[in-house]
């Protein structure tokens, strides 16, 4: 069935073109998605507009994709059509190596298959994302969005949400820890939701005085601004762990003199080298761990939003009609929204 | 009592010259020892050379001290005039602060008070280490050497011993783990075996060919040439933990590719900025842990000198007379011991 998609044009044509895509024939354990909302992830971004190099055009971003089941190959018990269901940001793995068998298929040794801009391990086309209709995944890479669950906030839980609550639960994140979070966009804001909802103290760190307001108002109880050096002092030593959402380069030492001894300090958004440079002394004095963490695996995917169903937890989010789409990666950009754009899926079919 | 002590000289005299210095009347809980044998740690070169700018001279460096009770202060249960008997890298701490209350003195949120170099906390005079005929301090900071144990060969267990020591059994280093030693020194040498004696495959990496027989022999299963990316390569993904000894900047980036997901880099020898800068990706791909160590707490320091009788370990000592102390610097800062220097401090008293 031929399907309108809607992708972000090549290179500096900042242009919203329509264009078909063939989805392809049912596996036995494929599951057919009618597509009803999509996040807008920065990742999203870099692919449409090939910060990074490694884009094949076409691309169809968006890998926080909420929709219902059409239909569903001969071997999927799991799944029927109706169903409210999601997809992340894999749509397949190896399936056989070791973090394969342990339910982290983000770790994949043969590399997960990305929900965009990846190859097909069957077929070997190239994987389209979630702004579009509708969408074919393995079983195994679908998850159920529980009934209590708002879909279009439930869609952001699918990147932003796994990403922050993957690590503070590998980590044991418990009642009466004191939780610092870095950043306070898409990610950082799951993360206050998802450790206070832990039972921890939650302080955010924001470079800006005037999020402040905001912070507390996203259950934070304490507010640091970053660039102020005697705040930043008063609160050495004082923290188990350290959620670092920040995607780009940013000094670490500053942060983890701020960690208790056997205080861990977790990047999940950073991907460059560390510049300025690590002070390893900062880890060797006080036992201290600076551990990374990539989204999450497919068990603890449907974990995060089983967890955000039992605890009322939703994305905050700002409804998106796809036409207005390159103007919202530009807002994004400037970390101008609260905090997830979420593409409605019916104007793209307006379009159509 | 005065006693004759010997000092490395300041500066460029590279002198050996006697030293009186007063022991202080014991305290209600204070240990006087007779030092027998002291360990020559890098660390005691950098501060007899004033290599970081902080030695108050005169130094009597050593940290690695066996010896025996002569007296004890009138509140001491534990010790008793001849018993053999351990001192490492801290003779005081704050003994109320949260590390301390879990018997990580070395983490002391008020610093420890170091062997020398260090401030007593309650005379504020400045300590005075090993290299001396006699010691006195606080029984806290007092360990029992087994019986099984040659007293020379233990001393070394004091500093290089335990800073090995701790951080495998801290991370869980069990039977069928894949570790992985960098540097073969007083402390890589010390790591093969308590690995090796806790079940792990060791394989040791070091940049000299010449020493692949040598790491053998101490136990390695395997050892790669650091410098060959083509060994380096194969061992992809491999190991759940890498024991990093080395004490000067190194790249960690080819290393943490060694690590499985979950593994964790112990950092025990770098205290600098780590260059060239760490990946970031590195850990977020993976779910890899970079980690420091320091020492090891009072309890733990006793625990590595049982662990040792136990399982019959001891260090790879090289007897020294103490009027040949410049010179084994000169060795050690070539990496010219096999694996550490211990002064007999009988040579001392022959010059008393």
């Amino acid at each position: 069935m031929p399907q309108a998609n809607a992708y972000a044009a090549q290179s500096e044509q900042s242009v919203l073109a329509p264009h078909t895509i063939e989805r392809r024939a049912l596996r036995p354990d494929d599951v057919a998605i009618a597509i009803d909302y999509c996040g807008v992830c920065h990742t999203d971004i870099h692919f449409a507009q090939n910060d990074w190099g490694m884009t094949q055009y076409p691309v169809v971003p968006g890998h926080e994709i909420v929709g219902r089941v059409t239909a569903v190959g001969s071997a999927v018990s799991g799944f029927k059509p109706g169903d409210v269901v999601g997809v992340g940001c894999m749509v397949d793995s190896c399936r056989h190596c070791d973090p394969c068998q342990e339910g982290l298929e983000q770790y994949c040794l043969e590399g997960p298959t990305l929900t965009y801009n990846g190859q097909d391990r069957h077929d070997h086309t190239v994987t389209f994302g979630g702004y579009s209709e509708a969408i074919v995944v393995s079983d195994r890479f679908v998850v159920s969005i529980p009934e209590a669950l708002d879909p279009a906030a439930a869609a952001p839980l699918l990147c932003a949400g796994i990403t922050t609550y993957s690590p503070l639960r590998h980590y044991g994140v418990k009642a009466g820890d004191k939780v610092g979070v870095i950043g306070m966009g898409g990610l950082g804001h799951m993360g206050i939701k998802f450790a206070k909802a832990l039972g921890a103290e939650v302080t955010v760190f924001t470079r800006s005085p005037e999020k402040v307001d905001e912070a507390r108002a996203q259950g934070a109880s304490q507010v640091i601004v970053s660039t102020d050096e005697a705040q930043m002092e008063a609160a050495a030593g004082s923290f188990d762990f350290m959620l670092d959402t920040v995607p780009v380069q940013h000094d670490l030492n500053p942060y983890l003199a701020l960690l208790r001894h056997d205080g861990t300090h977790i990047l999940v958004g950073l991907l460059e080298p560390v510049e300025p440079p690590l002070n390893a002394g900062n880890l060797v004095f006080g036992r201290r761990v600076l551990a990374g963490s990539l989204i999450g695996g497919m068990p603890e995917t449907q974990g995060v939003l089983d967890f955000c169903a039992a605890h009322g937890i939703a994305c905050d989010v700002e409804m998106l009609d796809i036409r207005n789409i390159n103007e919202a990666y530009e807002r994004v950009k400037k970390g101008d929204v609260k905090y997830r754009f979420v593409i409605d899926m019916a104007t793209l079919k307006v379009d159509g």
